[in-house]
C-alpha cells in the first residue's frame, strides 16, 4: 500500500478502492457507486447525526430532488450562486418541459415555499426539520471520492424561529450537536466565520467546521448558516403574532456531507489501511479462529460472538476456509476493523480470548466471561487514542506567523493578523495558493494585519480541498 | 372524515393529508414532500425489507441517479421501454451536455455495466445486491400519493448466478422474502405471471404481487423478474468456468415501492383514519394521562412508558396541555396508532393501566408490572386481526365467472378461463376497462377460454391502479 504520509493522495484513492468503500469506474465523472462496506460506514455516520438531532426534536422529512427554475428564481442572489453549477432537466419523455428543473444543489428553494404554507402562527415555531438526501453539483474541477463529487450524500437541517434571539440559540445548539458528532467520529476541527465574500448566498453569516487532512490541506466538513429574515422575506415565511400583526421568521441551516467519511478515512488511517472509530465501523469486532485439531475452536468462537452480539456490538467471525489467520489479520486491518479477537488452542484450553486493537496492535488477554466488558473498555480506549492522535497532528499543524514570507515553508493552518479586508486576504491567498478560512469566533485577540499593518484579529488561512 | 367504503378515493387523499403523511402541494406534479410521520412509516417498512434481505446475505449498495443515454442504449429493447417515460438532464450549468442523461427509472442500465467489472469468476457468484433509492418516471397520467407519482421511493434487488437453476432458486427465495414482508404488513396478495406483452422489458417472465384496495381495484405492490441471460449478454456479464470457458450469468430482480405504504393505508384504515400494523407504526403505543388532582398521573405514565421503551416498543406519552383526553384519543386514532394506554386516577390507585386497541377499541385492564407482556400480546392480536380482516375482504372479492356479461356487475379480481391469447384478453379488457393480471403459477386447472372457447387456464382480470 502507498505510504500515507508521503503520498497521501495516492494512499487515499488506493485505500478506498481496495477496502471496497466506493467504485469510481461508473461512467459519469464524479458519480461513484457506494459499495456495501462504504455505504454501511456512511449509514453509521448518518445514525450518529440522527441520534443527535432527533434527541433535540428535529423531525426528518424528504423533499423532491427537482426544483423548478421558478422556485430557484424567487431569490435572485440564490439562483445566481447556483445556476452555473447545477444539472438541468429540460425534457420529459420526448417533449421539452415548459419550466426547466434543477437537480437540487441544496434545498432552500425546494423547502421554503412549503415553509410558507406550514408556518401560520407563533405556535408553529420553532420549526426544526432535516433531511438526508443526495444533492447535485455540476462540478467541473477534478473530482475526488467523498470530497469533490457531483452526487453528494448530504445532511441538511433547516429551522424557523419567532425571533432573531431564538435563531441565535439554534446556532449555539448546532455547536452542541456538532460537538457530539465530531467526538463520536474522533475528528478535530476549528470553527471559522467565513469572510463575507465566501459565505452561503443569502446568509447573514456562515460558520464552518474545518479539519485538516494529512498533507496539510484543510477540509470543510460542516457549515451552519444564520439567514436572519433574508430567505423568509423572499419566500414569504411569516407568522401571526399575539398582537395580530405578522412577522417574518428567522432561519438557520446546518449542513454535513460524506466529507465526514473522507475525514474519518484520511485522518485515522495508516500505512496498513483504514482505521474506523468504533461508532463508524461497519464491523467493530472480528473474530479470527486459529484452526486446531485438538480442540473445538469454532464453537468457542461462536460463543464469544454470541456474547458480543447480545451486548449490541457489531461483531462477525471470519470462518473463510483456505485463508490463513495471518492473511485474515491483514485483510481486516486493511478494512479498519477497530478490534480483532484471536482464538486458538491456548485460548480454548484456558477459557480466554486475545483482544487486539487495530491502531497499536496491543494485545489483551481476557477471560471469556468478561469478554464483553473488555471489548467495551478497549473500544473506548481506541476512541480516545484516535482522538488524541488526531488532535496532536491538528495542533502541531497550526502555525502562527508574523511574516508573509513564512507562508512558503508552512503547511496546515496558518494564523496571522488580518484586518478583515478582502484585498489583504487576497494577497495572502495569491502568494502560495492559500484560501481564507476566516476568523475564529472565540478568538478576540487584537492583532495588526500582516499585510497592511492596520488593526485586526487573527485570521486563519490554509491550502484546502 | 370521508366514508371509506363509499368514497375511497376521497377518503384516501384526506387521511394522507390530515394525518401528516405527505404534502402534495409541492409545485411539481407528482413530486410530493414526505412529511415526518409518513417518512417514519416508510422507514419502518424499509426496515422490514432490509431485515428480510440482509438475513439472506444480500448487500446494500447505492448507484448514481443519472444514467447516460449510452448506458441505456446498450439494450435497445430496454431503452425503448423507457425513453418516453423518463426525465432527461441535457444541460450542466450553462452548457449542453455531450451525452444526455436520464434520471433512473430503474437501475438495470446503471448497474449491469459495473456487474460486468465485478463478476470475473465462479467465486463471485451468486452476486446479491439491493438498493433503496428514489426512481423517476415522467408520468403523464393523473397522479395519486404513493400510488402513481413521478418520484418513487423504491427497493430493487439484483442478482447474478452461475446457472439458470440457481436463478430459479433465487426466484423461489424472493417468494419467501415477500412472504415475510407481506405478513409483517398484514397484506393479502395473489401472485400472477404477467402476460408476455406486459412483462418487464428484457425479462423472460415476470411474477407480480397484486393486492386489492377498497373500491375493488387491484394494486400491483411488488414484482420479481427472471432475466435469464438476456441482460448479461447485452451488458457482458460473464464468468470463468472451471473448465476455462466463459459463461453468461443468469439474473433476477425484485422490486418493491412506496405502494406498500399505499396498500397499508388503503387496506387497514377505517372511517376514523389510519390503522397501522405494529411493524409499520411510527408510534406503536401512545399513553394518554387523564389529569387528576388527587394522584400523580404523570409520573405513573412515565413509569409505564419507561417499561415499554425498555422492551423496545415505540412508545410516546401525549402530555400536551390544553387538549382533553377525548381529543387526544381521536387524534391518535386518526393517526393510526395501534394501541393506546389510558391512565387516570383509578389506574394509579389500583396500579393498573387500560390498554385500548385501535381497530376494535377493545379495552384490557393490565396490572402495571405486566404492562409490557400485555402490550406484546395485544399488538400481536392486532396484527392477526388486521390480517384476518384484510384476507376476508380479499377473498370475498375474488369472483369466478363463466360468462362475459357477468363482468358488468363484478368488482375485485375476476377469474375466468382464458386461452392465453392477447386477442381474447383484450376482449375482456375492453369490455369494462379491466386489465389482465395474468395466470396464477400455482393454479394449473384446465379451463376453456371464456372468449373463444379454446382450452386454457384460469386467468385473473381486474380494474387496477
Amino acid at each position: 500500500m502507498e505510504n500515507k504520509k508521503s503520498n497521501f493522495s495516492e494512499w487515499y484513492n488506493e485505500v478506498i478502492e481496495i477496502s471496497g468503500l466506493s467504485d469510481k469506474r461508473y461512467p459519469i465523472k464524479g458519480m461513484n457507486v457506494w459499495m456495501p462496506y462504504g455505504l454501511k460506514a456512511m449509514q453509521n455516520i448518518d445514525r450518529t447525526i440522527r441520534e443527535s438531532v432527533d434527541s433535540r426534536n428535529f423531525q426528518e422529512v424528504q423533499f423532491p430532488v427537482l426544483i423548478t427554475r421558478d422556485q430557484l428564481s424567487v431569490e435572485f442572489e440564490h439562483v445566481k450562486g447556483f445556476e452555473k453549477e447545477v444539472f438541468w432537466v429540460t425534457r420529459g419523455g420526448m417533449e421539452p418541459l415548459e419550466v426547466e428543473m434543477a437537480l437540487r444543489p441544496t434545498s432552500e428553494a425546494a423547502m421554503y415555499g412549503m415553509f410558507s404554507l406550514w408556518v401560520r402562527s407563533h405556535a408553529d415555531l420553532p420549526l426544526r426539520l432535516y433531511q438526508i438526501v443526495n444533492v447535485y453539483r455540476y462540478e467541473t474541477k477534478h473530482t475526488r471520492s467523498f470530497i469533490r463529487i457531483r452526487e453528494i450524500h448530504f445532511f441538511e437541517a433547516h429551522t424557523a424561529h419567532d425571533s432573531y434571539e431564538d435563531s441565535e440559540r439554534q446556532m449555539r445548539q448546532y455547536m452542541d450537536i456538532w460537538g457530539e458528532i465530531s467526538s463520536r467520529l474522533c475528528l478535530p476541527f476549528e470553527v471559522h466565520q467565513r469572510p463575507d465574500w465566501d459565505k452561503f448566498p443569502g446568509a447573514k453569516y456562515t460558520l464552518a467546521f474545518d479539519t485538516l487532512l494529512p498533507g496539510g490541506r484543510s477540509l470543510q466538513i460542516g457549515t451552519i448558516h444564520q439567514y436572519g429574515t433574508n430567505f423568509s422575506k423572499t419566500y414569504d415565511i411569516k407568522y401571526l403574532k399575539d398582537d395580530g400583526g405578522h412577522e417574518y421568521a428567522n432561519q438557520t441551516t446546518f449542513g454535513l456531507s460524506e466529507r465526514l467519511l473522507a475525514a474519518v478515512i484520511g485522518i485515522h488511517g495508516d500505512d496498513h489501511g483504514l482505521i474506523f472509530p468504533p461508532d463508524v465501523a461497519p464491523t467493530q469486532v472480528v473474530i479470527v479462529p486459529i484452526p486446531s485439531k485438538k480442540v473445538d475452536v469454532d464453537s468457542f468462537a461462536k460463543e464469544v460472538q454470541q456474547k458480543l452480539l447480545s451486548q449490541g456490538f457489531r461483531c462477525t467471525t471470519d470462518d473463510r476456509e483456505n485463508y490463513t489467520p495471518g492473511f485474515k489479520y491483514n485483510d481486516w486491518e486493511m478494512r479498519g476493523v477497530p478490534m480483532r479477537i484471536e482464538i486458538g488452542e491456548r485460548e480454548v484450553t484456558s477459557g480466554t480470548a486475545v483482544l487486539v486493537s487495530r491502531h497499536d496492535r496491543k494485545k489483551t488477554k481476557a477471560p471469556i466471561e468478561d469478554v464483553a466488558a473488555w471489548t467495551s473498555t478497549i473500544l473506548q480506549g481506541i476512541k480516545d487514542a484516535l482522538t488524541d492522535k488526531a488532535n496532536k497532528y491538528f495542533r502541531e499543524n497550526m502555525h502562527h506567523i508574523c511574516n508573509l514570507d513564512d507562508l512558503a515553508k508552512t503547511e496546515g493552518f496558518v494564523i496571522a493578523g488580518w484586518c478583515g479586508e478582502r484585498e489583504c486576504a487576497e494577497k495572502i491567498e495569491e502568494r502560495y495558493e492559500f484560501g481564507t478560512l476566516g476568523i475564529s469566533p472565540d478568538d478576540s485577540e487584537e492583532k495588526s494585519c500582516i499585510v497592511c499593518g492596520k488593526p485586526g484579529r487573527n485570521g486563519t488561512f490554509s491550502r484546502s480541498y
